[in-house]
């Protein structure tokens, strides 16, 4: 996907037109289409932009969907539930979008209104539809909460697998590993208990993905006490 | 994950209040504890939980944050952005949060203000803490926003995806942690990294989500190592 086109059909509130400007910056949409002949709230707006109040000239108002859907490679319609019928016309949970999307230049994304999402005709301008899976009591979610979940889905959580801080090395987890089993060889007579001891800390350790500073400071202590063992034995 | 208990510190926002209600409807959430003394615009709270205002008098409201934390086998602080300082202290990204939340019990998930965010002693009652990946330019997001991805990412998403053993309880992890606490105390003599020591331990040890068996045995090891420092020492 090189770039997502955020659609909006006849969206009624305008603080949720505030909020999906302030979730654009989040995620870093970068094109947003109104398809809506309705006055809104200037202020209110701005107001939940907040510090994406910047963005709101950006925002491309056409008269129709189908100005709206040109130039899309593809073209998804979100709906609060996938009824029998949708799922006929090919619904794609939205944790699924991501893999299929990835292989369009340009996506776009087709939001309903607040009250009753888009009509049959509008999803029928659709490639297929898709939903975010929810608890069946109550599917329907605010549209700007929903905004959130698909900019978070297709922009931000397939591309951040690499996140989070760097485990440190193997060799420096052994160190750790090392200094606990020289302890337990200390405070463990059977054999069996150490080696039980020795792969419980390991398990532990490696499983955590500690960062270099972390598991320094473990090891740090460990030897340490271990020293301070071995010493008092010799005494 | 048995259960995921939303904690909300000092919320300021009625209405995101509101749509947290709803929220927590759509993904079947089912407890709101709230720590906060402000008087809210219950109209407006009412209007934006829409068909989940039933839930309104089921938040159980707190004076203290160590109440709403009582019960929980992890405890996660939001923040809007992982500072270089909250990656020492141990990020864990929204994406990697459902596997590691899978092995506990009672997982609280704690969001601060909407202006400020949480505290640093707030933090620090935390076991971890967590951020949603932004773009860099825009990071902080709607309060509502950012509660619709975690309850997306922690009981929608990854439902389907049940992992592993189930993790040892809060108390066996403490035991752990204290015992290596108790240790360092007779090893490290600067209290700042005794601190630190012990911070590092128990963020391995939690993130690692040890089996009850795993963190026993590691327990037993470190409070026999404890009280051989100990008897040496008197000696």
């Amino acid at each position: 996907m090189d770039s997502l086109r955020i659609v909006l059909v006849d969206t009624e509130g305008s603080i949720n037109l505030g909020m999906i400007l302030r979730l654009s910056a989040n995620f870093g949409a970068k094109e947003i289409f109104l398809v809506s002949s309705r006055t809104y709230n200037e202020e209110e707006i701005l107001k939940y932009a907040v510090r994406a109040s910047y963005l709101y000239s950006s925002i491309v108002r056409v008269s129709s969907l189908d100005e709206a859907l040109s130039e899309c490679d593809v073209r998804i319609c979100t709906t609060a539930k996938a009824r029998e019928e949708d799922v006929l016309r090919n619904n794609v949970p939205s944790t699924k979008l991501p893999e299929l999307v990835s292989k369009y230049r340009k996506v776009c994304l087709v939001f309903g209104r607040e009250s009753t999402g888009l009509t049959r005709e509008e999803l029928s301008k659709c490639d297929f539809s898709s939903t975010i899976p929810t608890s069946e009591e109550y599917p329907a979610l605010n549209l700007a909460n929903s905004v959130a979940i698909y900019l978070y889905e297709l922009l931000s959580r397939s591309r951040s697998e690499k996140l989070g801080i760097e485990a440190a090395g193997r060799s420096q987890i052994e160190g750790a590993v090392s200094a606990f089993s020289g302890i337990s060889s200390h405070v463990l007579k059977d054999p069996h208990k150490r080696e039980r001891a020795e792969r419980a800390f390991r398990q532990i350790a490696f499983r955590a993905a500690p960062s270099e500073r972390e598991i320094k400071i473990v090891a740090h202590v460990l030897r340490r006490a271990l020293r301070r063992i071995e010493s008092c034995q010799s005494k």
